[in-house]
């Protein structure tokens, strides 16, 4: 279905070509045809292409269209320096863009090319996706809220920088400038590290014994949940931004050495050996510091709301029923997460509400037959 | 507040006495005194032991006392193999075991004491916890569902494993049997190793630039989200199941050695380097592997939920709203979780509900005027 993101006038010029249309690029078409901007859609692939315009993404491209005002690549990130070359060169006043997820690689590959006219490119990267692929998984609204880095560069125009971050803002991102490099080590960190070393944690249950995996808890649920993620896509994205992600995975390597010779020390002299409590210590206590500078709801401070913690049954309708009662209460329910357990019976509800009322919602549940695990 | 897990009668024979007046402790002396068996507390600190009594855990150990016919010793792990000695020892009849996440150390110590009657002693882990510590943050609930882990050895009587399972059973956690060596490498596996791979990662934003960290998104935050447990109670079991924990921590240092060869080789002679698409394929592909051996809820396979994907404004009592209006169109939520960004206005609320109903809920959440994000 076409959602529409806001209804406000777009500051965005068409027509637009969005050249690719996968997940991002029949997303970005859906969003601009909803603000009455006009879209045209290229795929190497006509199943696609076709795809994309029955999905309302915009019209199939044709030779005899108008030059675009703004074109968007959104190829695979290993294709994309070379078709952004070619928009550059077949519409010498159109401005382009793409949305891959790596951006120094890309700039340095067009920047070879030494008769583009680089001041119309202005790269970007929206952080937005969705596990699903293709544009079947498209929705306008994917971009709402998201942070999109804009990267301008040496022999960018103003005017080019502008038109992306009017791209992003008329599709309810939020957008942020950053250079190619201040990206791509800012997504290794977020995004590209996080990813491998979740995919080396899961990999060791390959050999795991049942018995073992029986005993798995939130934690390495959580920790293990993007492993999951298409083998293919990352391998483009990872290789393509191999530089910046070897950087940040050599020191994360460095740390796991030396907790390894802790280790050493701990397994061969006892748990007391001289530093080993030291060094495992300081490995726990960086991680409290780290994961306490990410920030919360909105880019401000985590918001500081209380669990309630509530025993749900297994049975359909139970957690409707939790969340009607809570409304009954009158209390506003903040943030909201569930737990389950190998063979559990019930579900852990953590229901996060304002602390002013924490107390009368303990009561309340606690009288209407709840059980809350809290004091 | 005193939850009662189950109304049937117990198969734990008292007196039992709790050594350790923790979360872990006190949750077993609320569980037991909701069940009538009558409990005893003992902590070297007369406060936390006030403190059990207080909130309904049992009450305060004394000389005079009968002797226990089971004790738990639930203190922390540094400290469990003397107390068990101590306890085995001074009650010459009574079974004992203790609730310490690490165990193989513990038999190696006790076994190093060659006058004790270890055919009394079994060994047990409950694979419960809380973010809080404490006997205030205890509650009879803690253990229900969880797998509790029981170790018996070449020394130990039946009766005593017995003694142990029906103890985990009361509770209403699930007994599940293994060798010490077992559970160490098992827990190392589904717990030690991403405890420390979380804090791992973690650590390398403590030098983030700001702006790397706006970018952050769902994927960094589940992946570390543990990075915040308490480093001081980790220390000491990590240093205690250091063996088994360096065995599989060395491999994830060697595969992460083989993937750093291969950003090397990426990052120097490009993305198409021999072998480094390969080498980074494979992580990717044996994570999806290994991430698909945990078990889902009640230890079967996952069920197969419809994700129905809501844009919920971030304003009071919409989550509220939402879960309402669910129940009124009469779908039952099977799980729910809620995922934000940095600067996002809106929160997107994953409702998971039968395939069956699921398009229909689409379609009424739709008519009502919500934002559904899915096709």
């Amino acid at each position: 279905m076409v959602l529409h993101v806001r209804k406000e006038p777009s500051a965005t010029v068409g027509p637009v070509l969005i050249i690719g249309s996968g997940l991002l690029g029949a997303s970005i078409g859906l969003a601009l045809t909803a603000l009455d901007v006009p879209v045209r859609v290229r795929d190497a692939s006509p199943v696609a292409e076709a795809l994309a315009r029955d999905i309302g993404a915009g019209e199939v491209d044709s030779a005899s269209a108008p030059e675009p005002a703004l074109v968007v690549v959104a190829t695979p990130p290993d294709v994309t320096a070379g078709v952004i070359g070619s928009a550059l060169h077949m519409y010498p006043n159109a401005i382009v863009t793409d949305v891959a997820s790596v951006k120094s690689i890309i700039l340095d590959e067009l920047s070879e090319l030494a008769e583009l006219d680089l001041s119309r490119y202005v790269g970007s990267h929206p952080m937005a996706g969705r596990e699903k692929t293709g544009a079947a998984a498209a929705t306008g609204e994917l971009f709402a809220g998201r942070p999109w880095v804009v990267c301008p560069h040496d022999r960018s125009a103003p005017h080019a920088e502008l038109a992306v971050r009017h791209l992003a803002a008329d599709l309810g991102a939020s957008p942020v400038t950053m250079t190619a490099a201040e990206h791509d080590h800012a997504v290794s960190l977020v995004s590209h590290v996080p990813q491998l070393v979740s995919s080396l944690v899961a990999a060791r249950l390959v050999d795991a014994p049942e018995t073992a995996l029986g005993l798995a808890g939130q934690g390495l649920r959580d920790l293990t949940r993007i492993a999951a993620s298409d083998p293919k896509l990352w391998t483009a994205i990872i290789t393509g931004n191999a530089g910046a992600i070897r950087e940040i995975l050599r020191a994360v390597r460095d740390d796991l050495d030396g907790l390894l010779g802790a280790l050493d020390r701990g397994a061969e002299d006892g748990p007391l050996a001289v530093g080993a409590m030291h060094t495992i210590a300081a490995v726990m206590s960086a991680g409290n510091d780290g994961v306490s500078r990410i920030p919360g709801k909105h880019g401000g401070r985590r918001k500081r709301y209380t669990e309630v913690v509530v025993l749900v049954p297994d049975k359909p309708g139970e957690l409707g029923r939790l969340f009607s009662e809570v409304g009954e209460i009158g209390a506003n329910i903040e943030d909201f997460s569930m737990e389950h357990s190998p063979k559990q019976k019930v579900g852990m509800a953590n229901v996060s509400v304002l602390p002013a009322v924490a107390e009368e919602l303990e009561t309340e549940l606690t009288n209407r037959g709840w059980r809350v695990v809290a004091k």
